[in-house]
């Protein structure tokens, strides 16, 4: 299975006013980790949205667990994997380390390979996933880091 | 049980390139919405962590599932409420309506009533949360929205 | 000359680790109050971006003057109007003032009217800013909040 | 003279709909390479607050100039050095290339050295900046990059 782990630094304006990273911050970075993973698999998301012709992974379900809170200047570890295939959605996780080790917290995005079909309002149209892409996420070969 | 509802306006900058909302500020405009909901209590933020000598009210567990998505310019309804209370933590629903009345999205986050311990690293120690405090969330006859 | 006013309270998530106002986030309440004025004048960016075909309204030139630092749970109010009109350019004003009625900071947008002419690199094109767009912002008579 | 060099991807939550950078985002990223230059020149902030028992560092000035937009996935670098200081307020610049050396933007931040003396309204007070930070970004012999 394709890991990809991915240094963070908690930035300035990643903290709230009680000094520690104000959590949707940490989705933010767990957004990007995920395109990070796709990158690692070979798929560059500005790439792959025009070559499968999808309009982007949106979620359906989000989920997080926060464990233990990060400050600034700390750094953490994102250890990103798609732990599930469906038909058109796909479970992507998240542990989110800091140095010594320690979970600081997990989430976890299912997304979907969508379409949009029309402009106003908007709505998506799901498509299975090709098997191709999966196949990309499965090789465990694969060690380089983005 | 004390209900609050607020107005968002969908703004540019909220939105990624697929054209709608990228999902974590969703996020953010219900940490806001968490907070009128206190308000609204009589517990405003700023003042209520000095008042009781809290922290914050970080998040241990979030979840959220998203049903229709919505772009620049859309408006939609936060309805948020407490519907879960225990000794040192609660359960904060927001449901987030269209226009048209369809529910866009819902999200909810347990948080947790706590003290800042120590410093580096940082940790938090759970309080219970008083029963005054509780009981302005009960009272279904305030209906002012904040 | 068409103003618009807009009252933002400063959230939590707004603040940084010093626990007054993250800068970029005074810039990011400014786009919106730039997309408020167009609204009161008519031209509800998302419709307007269609009419005319262009791309959006970026910026060549931003400057702003912090003043007083404010809080989370300050109010502060955002005066907008568009002080200059070159041919395919514009000067956009944010005054934001406290509720004393003291000057907190000041942001200055030097705004394009443009379409995108090629995909990758990514560029822009100015067009001459049609009269009857910048004839709605001329009219006095116009009072309306948006 | 010591500058500081950081690349920065552009993430899909950085673009707005128009599929370029919101531009709020690029002051997000100037703040963060603000404090990785002082981290180069051995003032890790989280420490230098305490040490010097500062409050931060906020801007009274900020000046921008966009040349060229940024999409998602291109990368950009940041060039960081203070050009200038005076009592208690000094000049940051950022010039921000893509990788063909191509000047994508400019970041001017003036900044002051202050400590917080009252809670309600917020108010800063600027003080002399310490000699010994001026001479540490004088010494053009130090290269690591943070």
């Amino acid at each position: 299975m394709l890991t990809n782990r991915r240094n963070i630094q908690i930035e300035w304006g990643d903290c709230d006013a009680a000094g520690t990273v104000f959590f949707p911050r940490y989705l933010e970075y767990g957004d990007a980790c995920t395109n990070a993973l796709f990158a690692k698999a070979g798929l560059f998301k500005p790439v792959m949205l025009k070559s499968y012709n999808i309009i982007g992974l949106p979620l359906v379900d989000l989920r997080a667990r926060f464990a233990v809170p990060s400050d600034f200047g700390d750094e953490v570890v994102y250890e990103t994997s798609i732990t599930e295939w469906g038909r058109s959605s796909f479970l992507v996780q998240h542990k989110v380390f800091r140095p010594d080790g320690v979970l600081a917290l997990e989430i976890f995005e299912r997304r979907v390979w969508v379409r949009r079909v029309s402009e106003n309002p908007v709505a998506f149209q799901s498509e299975p996933i090709p098997e191709e892409v999966k196949k990309r996420f499965a090789d465990p070969a694969s060690v380089t880091d983005v």
